[in-house]
This record gives structure tokens, sequence and C-alpha cells, in this order.
């Protein structure tokens, strides 16, 4: 418990050096656990087994009273199988294993909203476009995509577009789905990410299409420094990465305080953010 | 000394939530202790002093071996003056008190490179357009700019232009600085960073402006996710984090194994990357 002890610290483990996904929940990790004194060190790291083990090793040494395994995918977890370290482990936007408790966007949620805004906003032919096939989060959105379209009556514009997760992808797949010579052209497209969203949208722009007028983007992700510079700026779903880092936090604290926990994945609520290429905001 | 204990970890303590500058710097310094077996554990925060003696507690109470004060800017330092603590202390990108060791990007080195670059390819009206003024990283980017230039015998092109370190900024610059109706106008923009040169770029080009063939282009960053992503890829100065974050490394290795270091504040060199935005690339 937390009685007793000088400072509380709780280790941050992740292989997202980059830091889009990782950072704001470390941010809604320490904001939970600073009026409880408790520290968050974070362990960045790729995925090489004896680094990672060796970053475990060094947090165990000095004492941390928790671990938090955070990932930049929810279908990927640790390279190995974590022995019983003796403190609370947690997992955020990670694979968890069998028994664990774990927290993650919940993104077919995420694209089901995008996807019912640009239905309530009158559009029909709702295209989408994302990244890897291969991402679990990929097929929840694509899911969520079908359903809300389901829901509506309305059938899905076309076949999905995978690609990588950037702003090229974006582009290029809109010089193809939008091209003046196809009889039928999307008024939407629900993209996979921010970055998609505006490649597509430039080029859509530089085709001499009206953005949001002619067509209307949602994006993934609210990367503010992408989705704010964005013309025109990007309604977006935020996967509310602080909010789930305090849901981490709060967890966490009970855990040390020895209360009961049931193990589970546990997927969180997304939002949308409206900025202006849907034509609202 | 590394002799005798089963790990060894240093404290990373950074004012950068968004990770921009500080996570490249703890990539570099991870790699260059984990031969010898020593971990990192980041601890990012606001500027809070209560937030920031806090974390340096913690850490102290996790006897971490050494602690590395980074930050998002060169002329900022921690809210409060350190007491000894017994382990080396070094500073990264940050301010560093009289008779302490620190490590910055060399900002006039790389501004100069950048412009001597432009000159080189025969650019001969070069304006600048950069982020906020009272940054000293503005200032020495200016006297870089300044200083390439009249080592070539050229004046600079009109004032420096200011603003925030945003693509707006740099939209908002060229539509003015880019006006047809202007008698003379740059063959060449030297930018304070890779959003604001994004912008411009964006500006020129939806004013029928050749980029790179009536205007260069460069930034300043060489964050990848934007200078790869502009159309055309962008030429931008790389300040080199993994390698300062490395040189950081050694040196408190050298520290923890008791070895003198001097003191003082260390300029390290930046380097140009060459995309298409010159016409090189």
């Amino acid at each position: 418990g937390l009685v007793g002890k000088r400072s509380f610290a709780v280790g941050l483990l992740t292989n997202d050096t980059y830091g889009r996904f990782t950072l704001p929940v470390a941010a809604g990790l320490s904001s939970s656990m600073a009026d409880r004194g408790v520290s968050v060190f974070l362990c960045a790291g790729e995925d090489d087994a004896d680094r990672v083990r060796a970053n475990i090793d060094a947090m165990q040494d000095r004492r941390v009273d928790g671990l938090v395994v955070a990932g930049k995918r929810i279908d990927k977890g640790l390279p190995f199988e974590l022995a019983d370290l003796g403190i609370p482990v947690l997992y955020a936007n990670a694979a968890c294993p069998a028994g664990t408790i774990g927290f993650v966007p919940d993104d077919r949620q995420g694209a089901h909203l995008a996807v019912a805004h640009l239905i309530g906003l009158g559009r029909r032919r709702i295209a989408h476009v994302t990244g890897k096939r291969d991402f679990e989060a990929s097929a929840l959105r694509v899911q969520g995509w079908e359903r809300a379209l389901a829901e509506a009556g309305l059938a899905p514009f076309g076949e999905v577009r995978y690609g990588t997760w950037s702003e090229e992808c974006g582009y290029e797949a809109a010089l193809d789905l939008l091209a003046p010579e196809r009889a039928e052209r999307p008024d939407a497209v629900f993209c996979g990410n921010d970055q998609i969203a505006r490649g597509l949208i430039d080029a859509a722009t530089g085709m001499g299409i009206d953005v949001p007028e002619d067509l209307a983007v949602v994006g993934f992700d609210n990367w503010e420094i992408f989705a704010k510079a964005t013309r025109p700026p990007l309604t977006t779903v935020d996967m509310q990465f602080l909010e789930l880092g305090r849901v981490v936090g709060h967890t966490m604290l009970d855990l040390i305080d020895g209360k009961h926990v049931a193990p589970g994945l546990r997927r969180l609520p997304c939002r949308i953010v409206e900025r202006r290429s849907c034509g609202g905001g």
C-alpha cells in the first residue's frame, strides 16, 4: 500500500519510441497519480527481447510499485511472456495476455461514431480509406463503418482501400477514387487516420473538389498538429489517450492499495472532434 | 562506478510532454548506454516546480546513477536551482547553470549551413520566416542567415518575419511575401522550422509559384513526418538529437566511471538533409 514509503513510482514500458500514442497515456497516468505523490518512469525501447528484459530488471531493481505495458498497436504485446513480478501489471493500448487487465480505445465504436456523423449530415456515398490490413485496429474500424451504414440502410461505397498510414497513401487513393471519369464518386470519406485524411483532402482540393461542400472527410487520431493544420481543419475521432491513461492510473492505485480488479480487456469510448472538413465546426 | 551492481539506470527529466525533442535524445541516450546495461527512465512533466521536485525525489529514492535534464528550448532550464544530488547531472537541449555540463544543437551553424546551401544553388534573394522572437534559437538562426549572406556579399532580403512555429504562420507569411503586386520577390526562403516551411510551400503552390523552380525553400528540424510529406519533400536542417543523446550518454558513462569532464556548454553540429524543395535531392 501507499503508506510509510517516502516516494512511489510506476514504470511505463513502451515500444512506441515516437511517443505518439504513449506520451498522452503517460500524461494521463501522471496526472492521475500526482495527487498521491506517485511518479511515472517511462522506459522506451524497440521490441528487442533482451533489451525489454533489461529494462524490466532495472525497474524491478529500482523497486517500482507497479508496471504499465504500453504499445503503439492494440494487437501486439510484449515479445515474451511476463513472469510474476510481485507488483501489479496493467496493459495500455497493447495486447494483454489472458488473465491480465488491459485498456484500449474502442476502435469500432469510434469508427461507428464517425460514419454516423457523416450520415447525420446527409452523406450517402461514404468510402473508407485506411492503413495496413493486418492491424486489428483497421479491421475494427472497417466493422464500425459497415455497421453504421447498415443501420442506416446504406451500402458501403466500394471496397475498403488499404495502404500505409501515410499522407501519400491518402493522396494516391484520392487521385483514383475521385477521378473525374468515374460514373459515381463518394460524397464523403472516412479515413483510418489523420495523415491519410490530410493527403486525401490535399489531392481533392488540387482536383478542384471542394471540401466539405462536395466531399466531407473524417479522420482518426485527432493528432492536433495535423488535424488543425489541414485546410480545412479536420473533423476527426479522438481516442482519448489522456483519459485512458487516467483510468489506468486509478486502476493501478486500486491495485497498489490491495483492491481486487477483475481481469479482462476494457475498450474505452472514443469521441468525435468537429472542425470544418464535414461542414460543421 | 559500473561495477558490482546488478543494474544501472539514468533518469531523464523533461518538460517536453509532446516528446518532439526529448524522445530522439532519449533514444540516443538509451542506445549509447545499452551496451553497458544501463536503462533510461524518462520522467515527463510540465514546469510546475513542486511536481519537478517530486519527480527528482522519486528518482533519487530509486537510486538512479545519473540525471539528464532535457528540455524543449535551449534558453530554459529547471524552474529552480538544483541542489547537489550526489550523482552526475547533465543538461540536454536545455539551459545549463554556470559550472555544469550542457549539450545543445548549434542553431547558428545550422542556419548558416542552410543559407550557404541556397547561395551555392545560385539563389540571391533569400528571405527568412521564423517562429517566436523571444527564443534564443530564433536569434541564433537569424545570425546564421545574416552571416552566410554577408560572407557571400549579399544583403538580407527584407526584414525577418517572426510568428508562431506553425504552418498557419508560414502560410500567412507567404501570402504577403510572395504577393504578385510586389516589385521584387524572394527566390528562396529559409524557414525557422519545417511546419512554417510546409505552410509557406502550400501557399506558394496555391499562388501558382513553382517550388523549387521559382522559389527554393529550406526548413529546420527534419521532422520527417512533415518534411517527407511536404509537396515537394523538404530540404531541411537536422539538429541530430539522436547523436546529441549518444554524446550525452557517453559523457554520463565517463562521469559515472569517475572521469573528469570540463564544465561548459557544448554546441553540437547540425547537418543538412537534401530533398526536393531546393531542386536537389
